[in-house]
């Protein structure tokens, strides 16, 4: 047998716990599949005498994960501190300018500094593995970059932050505002210490790049991902999205047009019959559109200890058994620069608007929306004792540009009371 | 650029074509992300002179797959041909004996020459791929291989044979009887030559036993799957399944119990709101349950010429990119042989009987059931003009040999017509 693969653990978090307990707990199992034992040297982490209801009495303490990372006897330096700069950047850097692997669950990292760390990761000679980075326990980086690897990819897209997808589940099923939910959560302690990173879409955003530069050869960018969290989501367009036959998800789409490499992180309809539709709390999905492959739908748990450890250990044992590929499944040097799409696709989209109760009123609204050239496949009008009543329109495909002039132009018919609402709707 | 990886490939029927195309299509594509040009140099197939519709003149021709395997200009020996044995087994041993690897998609000739030839190969410094011999374009035996490789498995399970759910979904969706659906399925090309490796579960329990082996880390053994067809599947159990909230699928369940090792390929009730019930058609769907990552679903296309050559293709490029480990994941010699099971684990029933429409009669029935101590989870009674009346049950968790020892005192009550149905319902 090979001589034992040596880790470096930064980070006891919840998931850096999760590994060492695997590990721990499963030595023998994964020494036979990996055809080698594999070995926890040193730890890491900010507070020494947290109790973590873990034996970590075998392994070396390193207050410095930059340290830790350096280390003669570390083979694999495992990050899961997490954030994208600080510690976290430092300590990769430094295992790579060591000439060690790194396995990372680190997504803001590698969305903010991937390209950099690739480059640097691929002179070196040294592996960077993060499937723990995206969609938790679910192999869905190995399945776009290796599996499926032979495939020109579609399209890419999924549901990958939990938190928000249990606030819009939740409010579905309890029939309760944004703002409610969103207290309850907190109070569970699903958010993040800055909800904005869940409920803006960023940390799903993230993991959306990352999986846009694989699908599609490109160097990751973030920044060109188009953001928009759930925090104006009205319990009432639920409700009305489900008589209409959607839900309504935070979906991450990455997909060429004709126009460039598209990245979008925001509310979306799915049709209620679909996969999507039927993820509740915080399960996750990524589905992998492929032109040979057709449509492939991973699902599984999104985040905590169990799942995320097991994809650590997933690309821990890759390294043990000698698996080495460039970073985002291609040469850095070889990534393009991503033109990013100045327009979506088109789309169909649902639209809400509360229309005044007289004759005319509709008749003025459908004009509007076919002098923008937009047709509609459905219109509902909900009759009520008001003045104003709301009125749901599902277009055909129709361009953003199309929607928004129609968006400007509705308000100005005077038969609207308050703003229409638009969603995109996501064929599936 | 390392040295240019060249394939053998043996079978030119649909997916023999699909990986010509793919390769054709794709070269720069799958050369970016393999590090070097994938090519082919020869193929192979029973008639030489069948159009094909695709351009094979820059590949050298062998009538014989075992020569072609044993080409020096052959580094991987794909093999697509199909068969337990025969060709695709003797050109398989060649190729191994000849020191290459080999991708195949055959799945009759793993589940029952598994052992022997990853022991064969493990010897001459060869590696054995099979992703496309399960589940079709679904990357499932990499997932459980590596992806989620540092989990105890509890239990795999999956729907794997597209035609005997278009069967089942079929008669439901027309409300057809079996013999009327395995017609329509037999004019429309969707069966086997010989219709019973599909119907009898055969070829769903050659992937079962495949993916039960890579799970628990023990030998192939399709001779211990525990195997029943969808024939006696009445469309009144697919009716009152419905009413009672199930589907009824064709679905192998692999898990260690207490009792060793069980395998089975059965009709099985699923909740109706589970994945599994969701599933149409020919998509197939595959379970993993690790102890760490919890479950994870993969659901994609179950065949079919992209598909399948997806799947074969995604082993050619890890082959280009030196990924090498033993067939199973762990030496074949290694591998345990496994205890089947004497007994499935207990599970709840779906049962159907039809009962004389008389005072008592139900009271026996449900004495019957006391007796045999299997408690009843729900009754229902589906009143009608006739003589007896159809009583459908849902048991909690029991034995098998309790539900049996059940069936057979039923008709010894005297108030039933005919013999009852049993079904297992599948926990999820």
């Amino acid at each position: 047998m090979t001589a034992p693969l040596r880790l470096g653990i930064a980070g006891l978090g919840t998931v850096g716990v999760g590994v060492v307990r695997l590990i721990q707990e499963e030595a023998a199992l994964i020494a036979a599949r990996a055809g080698r034992s594999i070995e926890i040297t040193a730890v890491s982490a900010r507070d020494r005498k947290k109790n973590r209801d873990v034996d970590l009495s075998g392994y070396a303490w390193e207050d410095d994960p930059v340290k830790l990372a350096q280390r003669p006897d570390v083979d694999v330096f495992v990050e899961l501190m997490g954030g994208d700069s600080g510690p976290a950047k430092a300590a990769t850097e430094a295992a790579i300018a060591a000439g060690k692997d790194v396995v990372t669950a680190n997504k803001a990292l590698l969305a903010h500094h991937g390209q950099a760390l690739a480059e640097a990761a691929e002179a070196a000679g040294a592996v960077i593995r993060f499937e723990a980075a995206v969609a938790g326990g679910i192999p869905v980086i190995k399945a776009l970059m290796e599996g499926l690897g032979a495939n020109r990819i579609k399209r890419v897209m999924g549901v990958m932050n939990g938190t928000c997808n249990y606030i819009l589940t939740r409010m579905e099923s309890a029939g309760l505002p944004y703002e409610t939910v969103f207290e309850e959560a907190r109070s569970l302690g699903y958010l993040e210490a800055d909800p904005s990173l869940d409920v803006d879409g960023i940390d799903a955003g993230h993991k959306l790049s990352l999986l846009a530069s694989i699908a599609f050869g490109t160097r990751v960018s973030f920044d060109a991902v188009e953001l928009e969290g759930i925090g104006r989501i009205d319990i009432a367009d639920i409700r009305y999205a489900g008589d209409m036959g959607y839900r309504i998800k935070l979906l991450g789409v990455a997909q060429t047009t004709g126009r460039g490499l598209e990245q979008r992180m925001s509310p979306c309809l799915v049709p209620v019959e679909s996969p999507l539709a039927q993820l509740n709390g915080g399960t996750n999905m990524v589905i992998i559109e492929g032109a040979a492959s057709g449509q492939i739908v991973l699902r599984g748990a999104g985040a905590g200890e169990g799942p995320t450890a097991s994809a650590v250990m997933g690309d821990v044992l890759d390294l043990a058994r000698g698996v080495r590929y460039p970073v985002f499944g291609q040469p850095a040097s070889t990534l393009a620069e991503p033109v990013a799409a100045s327009v979506a696709a088109p789309a169909p989209f649902y639209i809400r608007m509360q229309v005044q109760d007289k004759p005319g009123a509709l008749a003025k609204v459908a004009t509007v929306m076919g002098d923008a050239g937009i047709s509609i496949d459905r219109m509902r009008q909900h009759g009520n004792e008001a003045e104003t009543a709301p009125v749901l329109i599902v277009t055909h495909r129709c361009t953003r540009e199309a929607l928004d002039y129609a968006l400007s132009q509705l308000p100005q018919t005077g038969v609207l009371a308050g703003d229409p609402v638009a969603i995109r709707i996501e064929a599936l």
